[in-house]
C-alpha cells in the first residue's frame, strides 16, 4: 500500500491507509492511547486500543514510525480546531518503529519549544525537528523564491559567483583568510563585485550567494556566514528605477509568503504586513528631521540612523503612511562602500539607500560608479588596493553602463518577518564568534580531559 | 521615450524607437555604415548614412551606447536568416556612448570567440560579454532553475546550509582551511552531512551550494569552487525510488532546457539529448561485462569506471537502448564516502550509484546509512573522527528514517550539455590552483617588478 500524508488523510475516510512520520506526543489511558504523528505535511492524530493503545505507550518521541489504520471522522466534541487535520484520526492497526529515538533531552511535543538560544543551537539537530522551529524555515524557503520569481520578473539572469577571492570586497579586517594552495585568498563579504562585472553581460542579474563578515563580536542581527539575495541592473535611466525595483521585490516577497502561510504567521503572533501601493522615499536627513519632530533627539550630526531611530521611522511610515516600508536614500557617502556614485548635486550624499521593515533594515544598495577612472579614485580614497581588483576594473574599461542593485539578508529578512528575537533562530546552522555547530567552548572543554 | 529591446522592434516597423545595448561590429562603406548592438534580448542591426555613418564609423566595440531611429524592414535581399532579428535594422537618427569602451584587445565581434582557454580568463570580464560565452550561463542558469522546478515537484523543501564546517565533510586532505576567529575550519566539500541533517526535519531536502575541494591538479573536469545541486528524500521504501527520482530530476533538467534553447545547442552544434522513457541501470559489474564484451579490455579487478569506460558505456546506452542517460549502480563499498550504505546482500558493494550523460558522469549518490551505531563505526573504518562531527551525528539519535540522496555539479552538467572541452568554460569565475580571477603566475611577476 501506498503511504498516504496526514494532510492527503481527509480525503480517505472509511479506508485504510498507511502514515510514516514521527512521534510528536504520546498520552495514555490504559486501554486507549493517542499518539501525535508528524510527518512533511504536518501532524495528524493516531488512536490506539488494548494492543495497539500499548504499542503506542512504548513509544518514544522522536521515533520514526509507520502506521497501518482506518481513517475515522472524530465525533463533534474531539474537533481539534488547532489542527489542519483535526476533523479526522487515525484507528491504527499496525504499529512499526521505523528507526528508534533515543530519550529526547527536552519536550519535544509542545506547542512551543521555549528553550534558551545556546540550548536551542546546541541540539540543532533535534531542535530543528519541532513544527514551530520548522515553520520558520518555510518562511525562509518561500521567501528565496519570491525572491527569485521577483528578480525573473525584472528580467534578470540567475548568476553563480565565487565566494573565495583575491581581495576582501568591500575592504576592512572582518574578513575570513583561506590558505588557498599556499596564497592568501578571501571569504567574499558580498557577491557584490561579481554581479557588477555581470551587469557588463546580462545587464540584469540576480544571485543568491553567501556572504562571509567575521565580525568581531556577537549581537542580535549579524552572522559570520550569512544568506545573501542580490540584483544588479544596468542600463539605468534614473535613480528612481532603482527604487522602483527594489519596492518591487521587497513588497513581493513579503506579500506573496504572507499569503502563503497565513498560518506560520498567526503561529508567531504578527499582523498581515501593510503594503500601501507606494512605499514612502525618504532622504537620510528628510527621516531624521522626522524623528527629531517626533522624538526631540537632535541628530544634526548623525550619520546614520541607529536601531532606535529605525523604528521610530517606521512607526511614522506605520501611522502617517499606512506602510510597514519606509525606503531612506542619500546616506553620507563616507559612509558607503568605494563603489556607490555620490549624488552629483551635492556629492557628499550618495545614491543610495536602504529598505527598512517594521523598524530594521532589510536592504541595502546603491547606484554605482561606473565609470572606471572615477571608481579607481574612489578605492584610493578609501584604502582599497586596485591591483587586487584586476578583473573586477576591467569590466569598467568596456563600457559600463549606469547601473546600480541592491542586496536583501536572508535570514534578517526571515527574523525580522516572524518577529524573531535573534537571527540565529532564522539560521538553520548559524555560523559566530562562539561557534561552528558546536560551542568552541565546550570542544575545549573536551580536549582539556 | 521607453527603451526598446531588440527582440521587441520587429513589433514596431515604421515606428521610431530607442534601442541602448553593446557595439558588437562595426561595417563602414563610406556614406553607409553599419553597427549590431547587443543587448540583453540579443543583436540587432543598426543602419547609418551621411553624418550618423561617420558617428557609426567612430564607434568601438563594447562602447556603451543609445540609438534612436526608425524601425524598417529590410529588402529580401538583405534578409539575415542567422539573426533573430534580421528581418528588420533601424535607421538611426541620433546616436549617444553612454559610456566608453577601451580598445578591445581581440575581435569581440565574430560569431564565435576562438581564444585560448588562459586568455579567455585572464579577460574574463571581457569575454563573457561573448554572445557565444553568454550561451553558457544562460544554459545554466535553466539547468538550475530546473532542478529548482523538479525538486519541487518531488515535494522537497529548500535548505540553506554552512559552508564553514569544523570537520571536513569526506576525510581526505583535498580540503581548505579557514582561519575562524582563531580556531581551524574548512571549507565544506559538498552540502551532503547537512542535508542529510534535514532530512529529519523537512523529510525531503534541496539545496543549490557551493563545494570547495582543494584538487592538488589541474585537470578539465574539476574546479577548486564548484555549484553543486543537491538533492536528500527520507522514507523510502526501497533502493529503486532513488534510482527513480534521479532519473526524473536528470531527465527534466535536460530536457526542459533543450527544449527552452534549441538555437543555443544548434550554435554549439549539439544534437537534441536522446531520453527514454526509462534510463537504463546497470550495476557497475553489469557494465564491466559490457565494455569487455565491447572492447575485449579485461576489467576484473577494477572498483570503478574509467573515462574510457563511461564512454564506452554511454555508446551501448546509445545504441542499444535509445538513451544519452545510463545509471550505474553497486560501486564498491571502499570505493564510496563514509555514509554509503553497503547493500546487505553483498557488503562488499554499496547501494551506489552514478548517473552518466554522454560519456560523463554528471550525477553521484547513494542510499546513506541510517543507523547510529553503523554510521559511527564507518566513519572510524574510513578514517573520519566522529568527534568532529556532533551536530551530524546527533541526527541519526533522534529518529532517522531510511534515506538517500544526490547531487549534480552543475558547472560539469553544463559543460557536458554543450560539449565543451574544459569545465572551466562554464563557470563564471573558475577557482583552480593556478589564479584567483588572476593568475597567480601573473601577479607574482607583478611583485618581483
Amino acid at each position: 500500500m501506498k503511504r498516504t500524508l496526514a494532510q492527503e488523510a481527509a480525503k480517505k475516510i472509511g479506508k485504510e491507509v498507511i502514515i510514516k512520520g514521527w512521534v510528536h506526543t504520546v498520552r495514555s489511558h490504559g486501554k486507549i492511547a493517542f499518539t501525535d504523528i508528524l510527518d512533511r505535511s504536518g501532524l495528524i492524530q493516531v488512536v490506539g486500543s488494548d494492543s495497539t493503545a500499548e504499542k503506542i505507550t512504548s513509544l518514544s518521541q522522536q521515533d520514526a514510525v509507520e502506521i497501518k489504520g482506518i481513517v475515522k471522522e472524530r465525533g463533534e466534541r474531539y474537533i481539534n480546531e488547532d489542527l489542519a487535520t483535526g476533523k479526522i484520526e487515525i484507528e491504527a492497526s499496525e504499529i512499526n518503529i521505523i528507526a528508534n529515538s533515543e530519550t529526547v533531552p527536552f519536550d519535544m511535543g509542545g506547542k512551543d519549544l521555549t528553550l534558551e538560544l545556546p540550548t536551542l543551537l546546541d541540539h540543532r539537530a533535534l531542535t530543528l525537528k519541532h513544527p514551530k522551529v520548522q515553520m520558520i524555515f518555510k518562511i525562509q524557503a518561500s521567501l528565496a523564491d519570491e525572491f527569485r520569481e521577483a528578480a525573473k520578473k525584472l528580467n534578470c539572469t540567475e548568476i553563480f559567483v565565487p565566494t573565495i577571492a583575491a581581495g576582501a570586497t568591500e575592504g576592512g579586517a572582518e574578513v575570513f583568510k583561506v590558505d588557498y594552495y599556499g596564497h592568501e585568498a578571501f571569504m567574499t563579504q558580498s557577491p557584490q563585485l561579481y554581479k557588477q562585472i555581470m551587469v557588463g553581460v546580462f545587464e540584469r542579474v540576480f544571485t543568491i550567494a553567501k556572504a562571509y563578515r567575521a565580525e568581531p563580536s556577537v549581537t542580535t542581527r549579524h552572522l559570520a556566514e550569512a544568506t545573501q539575495m542580490d540584483i544588479e541592473i544596468g542600463f539605468i535611466e534614473s535613480f528612481e528605477e532603482l527604487l522602483d525595483a527594489l519596492e518591487f521585490v521587497g513588497c513581493e516577497m513579503i506579500k506573496n509568503t504572507s499569503e502563503k502561510y497565513p498560518e506560520i504567521l498567526d503561529a508567531f503572533g504578527i499582523e498581515k504586513p501593510l503594503i500601501s501601493s507606494a512605499v514612502p522615499r525618504l532622504t537620510l536627513r528628510e527621516a531624521q528631521d522626522i524623528v527629531t519632530k517626533r522624538t526631540g533627539r537632535d541628530l544634526s550630526g548623525e550619520l546614520d540612523l541607529n536601531p532606535d531611530d529605525e523604528k521610530e521611522i517606521c512607526d511614522w511610515a506605520k501611522e502617517e503612511k499606512n506602510s510597514d516600508f519606509v525606503t531612506i536614500t542619500h546616506f553620507p557617502t563616507k559612509k558607503r562602500a568605494f563603489y556607490t556614485m555620490p549624488d552629483s548635486k551635492d556629492p557628499e550624499y550618495s545614491l543610495s539607500y536602504d529598505l527598512l521593515f517594521r523598524g530594521l533594515e532589510i536592504l541595502s544598495g546603491s547606484q554605482r560608479i561606473n565609470d572606471y577612472s572615477q571608481l579607481v579614485d574612489a578605492m584610493k580614497t578609501k584604502d582599497v588596493d586596485p591591483k587586487n581588483f584586476g578583473t573586477y576594473l576591467m569590466a569598467f574599461k568596456f563600457g559600463m553602463p549606469p547601473e546600480g542593485g541592491f542586496s536583501f539578508g536572508l535570514e534578517r529578512l526571515t527574523m525580522k518577518l516572524l518577529g524573531l528575537g535573534n537571527v540565529r533562530e532564522a539560521s538553520l546552522f548559524p555560523r559566530d564568534m562562539e561557534r561552528v555547530d558546536e560551542r568552541f567552548s565546550k570542544i575545549q572543554k573536551e580536549e582539556d580531559q
